[in-house]
């Protein structure tokens, strides 16, 4: 048996164990880690400092050795009442989704259950060992976690910590040994990645490389996303004003943000569109990479109105077609093109967007309803800044991830993507020979219960 | 551009339309082809006849060209009556499943959409045409149907009527050419299932070597289970009569269903189990391949009551431990073995189960709920025949599978399988800088709303 599939085989068996524990319990071991971490800050330190040394001694980047530091501001004090927050959510387990009546003393019930085994593997942030250590605990599936070299002090001091206080906690908590396992980088990434007979689902928390990589290399599911190409889809009907608003904020809140605008697509036929462009170039700083009708019509309104000048000038390109509206830009730069209709618009996004967010902005009902139903994105707005597609702001507690997949968990991910579902059916000694259908003649009732009087 | 991906991007295409087709659109599609189909059974009729000569000719199993003959008792009668009865369902897509208000005027909804685009392969049951068509047009989705050479003239015919019927109803119905493609043999399959960008869900129908086969060779999800090898525990507590009901028909209803008992666990602390045994292989005429102290234990029983004879005895052999746990018998065989608790009965149906639907019979509260949260599987029994995991008894309507994966849809599959969610954000212009945690001081309201009194 290889290193990787021992590691897979006992998460699994950890897995099995925790996911028959309580709530109670397996919040507790997190109080527990909590306190540990923080006893033990000092050490922690300590380690994290070497880190440090070692990243700018070899010359990683300014803002790589800014993730590496876990002490910088309140960064570690965050990360521990992080831990906290996850042990004071609900249960996402055993949550009963639907509950039926199949019979007589023979319901059937739609319970939530944990995935089983999460690989989650992750770059430079040390803080995200207490944060998956947290969310996984808590949703009741056991984890591997698999940090980058950058971090493997930090990481090795952290782990000692977490595996100390689970296996301290055992005996009165029943949370098992393995159910977390941290993983130094000698081992292979892909031979995890491999694993898909024990793994269940791949967590990658780093750079869209990271990501990409991943995806293209295992067949285990990945809850993630690597590119967020964001369109924003200015109607004809728009509200001048909202559009203004909706596409600066969406693309200059925080532009390396993978919620972002990356593409602006405007009807010609909205009156004064040219203010939008504007506003963006010069109350944003924003380069729009355009289209040449686009960038055509434009100098010829500014022209008209006599605003243009060299800040506006300087503020406008050509797109690269070839590429501009398939990848990010992570900066103050903007794809710009004409969709002549919303049904345009929407081929336009199915086409090249990354399906994380996509916004239009119309007055016309109509023409909202169909960019909402027929664009296939996981976030599909209207009159709103695509920015709002954050796990916080849609009120999950806490951020797993933002899945592009278009099967299980979609857009902004709390702990409910942590979770599947399983069938219970309970009876009295009931056999289908009995029924219609497998030999007997007895019908279903097929009643469906209400799941609020339900409790298991 | 390959053949392969030109169908899976037509396939993207019509899919993106179609998920905008309203559900009174898509159904009356559905009436249409049924009545198309109807009105050319004698060409359809004509056309499978041909194809069993040739099964004929080829020497193909009797099973097989049993399952090739389309007009065999009511077959096609049913599968006419089968597309008119997922037209009847409720429309799986646009369900809301939660609202939140986010803030006043700016409310999330998570609202049901169609995966997107199918790839459904399968052999000689030509009905299947017809039953994928109808689920994959009713629930909004693309589907790419893929057939096995044996019917190909059933299903060339079939073709011919169900894209006739899409295109001449497309200017009144709105559903576009290309929603269905029909693949003949000639295209490779291990292409098809390489079109992972365009293709979003896989649903094998056929036989455990085709689902295997499939799993094995593509990094798209996919739905269904190679095997069924599920597992009945008779606790120390079980009720004897229960026991013996359920076991039999568990293992006997239908021995060659994905959902029959392959594995009987014993804790020999419950008395008389021997009974169980010897009604299974008397009443049931099962041959029980035992462990070595399972056997010892039931000879020295049968000698003591005097019950053993010849009969029973040709019905005791050894399992076979390398592999008669692993694996399905789909016959009149069982594998037995003792474990000596709750706990132990959960680890062996996690090792060695396929995570489809497992039972315990006990009439012990704890021992019950402990098994239904500690195995591991998409269908967790109290005191019912494993029989009952089956999309009609669950009442699901019509079912598209059984799917053994941990994630996305899990067990019997209705049409809600072929659903995923978006998330729809409707706004007033509001954007993210003005609230806290993006640059400004407005709070979020994060109100959940009653879905039941929300419509879009």
């Amino acid at each position: 048996m290889s290193t990787s599939e021992k590691i897979a085989k006992d998460a699994r068996r950890a897995g099995n164990i925790l996911k028959t524990i309580s709530n109670e319990n397996r919040s507790k071991v997190l109080y527990k880690i909590h306190d540990e971490l923080k006893a033990h800050a000092n050490a922690i330190q300590e380690a994290n400092k070497l880190d440090l040394q070692t990243a700018r001694e070899t010359g990683l980047a300014d803002s790589l050795v800014k993730r590496l530091d876990l002490f910088k501001g309140d960064k570690f004090d965050t990360m521990l009442q992080g831990i906290k927050d996850v042990a004071e959510l609900p249960d996402p387990v055993g949550k009963v989704n639907f509950a039926r009546e199949i019979d007589e003393h023979l319901t059937l019930y739609q319970v939530t259950a944990p995935v089983g085994v999460l690989l989650v593997i992750f770059e430079s942030r040390p803080e995200v060992i207490a944060n998956i250590t947290a969310l996984a605990i808590k949703s009741g599936n056991a984890g591997i976690l698999k940090g980058g070299k950058e971090s493997i002090n930090t990481f090795r001091e952290m782990a000692r910590i977490i595996d100390g206080t689970i296996a301290q906690n055992e005996s009165q908590t029943g949370v098992p040994v393995g159910s977390v396992q941290l993983i130094e980088t000698r081992e292979d990434v892909s031979d995890l990645l491999s694993q898909d007979e024990y793994i269940d689902l791949v967590v990658p928390r780093g750079s869209n490389a990271l990501v990409k990589n991943i995806k293209s290399s295992t067949k285990i599911p990945v809850l993630g996303h690597a590119d967020g190409i964001c369109s924003v889809y200015l109607d004809e009907d728009a509200d001048l004003e909202k559009a203004k608003r909706i596409v600066l904020d969406a693309k200059t809140n925080y532009p390396a943000g993978c919620n972002a605008m990356e593409t602006l697509l405007i009807n010609p036929k909205l009156n004064n569109w040219c203010e939008v462009l504007e506003s963006l170039a010069r109350k944003g700083g924003v380069t729009l990479h355009a289209t040449t009708d686009v960038k055509q019509a434009y100098l010829k309104s500014l022209e008209k109105s006599g605003h243009l000048d060299e800040e506006l000038e300087s503020k406008l390109v050509d797109v690269d077609e070839s590429k501009d509206f398939d990848g990010e830009f992570l900066s103050l730069d903007c794809a710009v093109a004409f969709v002549s209709s919303t049904q345009e618009a929407i081929q336009h996004i199915n086409l090249h967007s990354s399906k994380h967010t996509d916004c239009i902005v119309t007055e016309n009902t109509p023409n909202a309803e169909l960019f909402l139903k027929g664009v296939d994105s996981a976030g599909v707005y209207w009159n709103a800044s695509t920015r709002f597609a954050d796990g916080f702001r849609y009120g999950f507690g806490t951020e797993v991830g933002i899945s592009t997949s278009k099967i299980h968990a979609r857009g902004p991910v709390g702990l409910d993507g942590l979770v599947s579902y399983q069938y219970q059916l309970r009876g009295n000694g009931q056999v289908a020979s009995d029924y219609q259908g497998a030999g007997g003649s007895r019908a279903f009732v097929h009643k469906d219960l209400d799941v609020s009087h339900v409790s298991l």
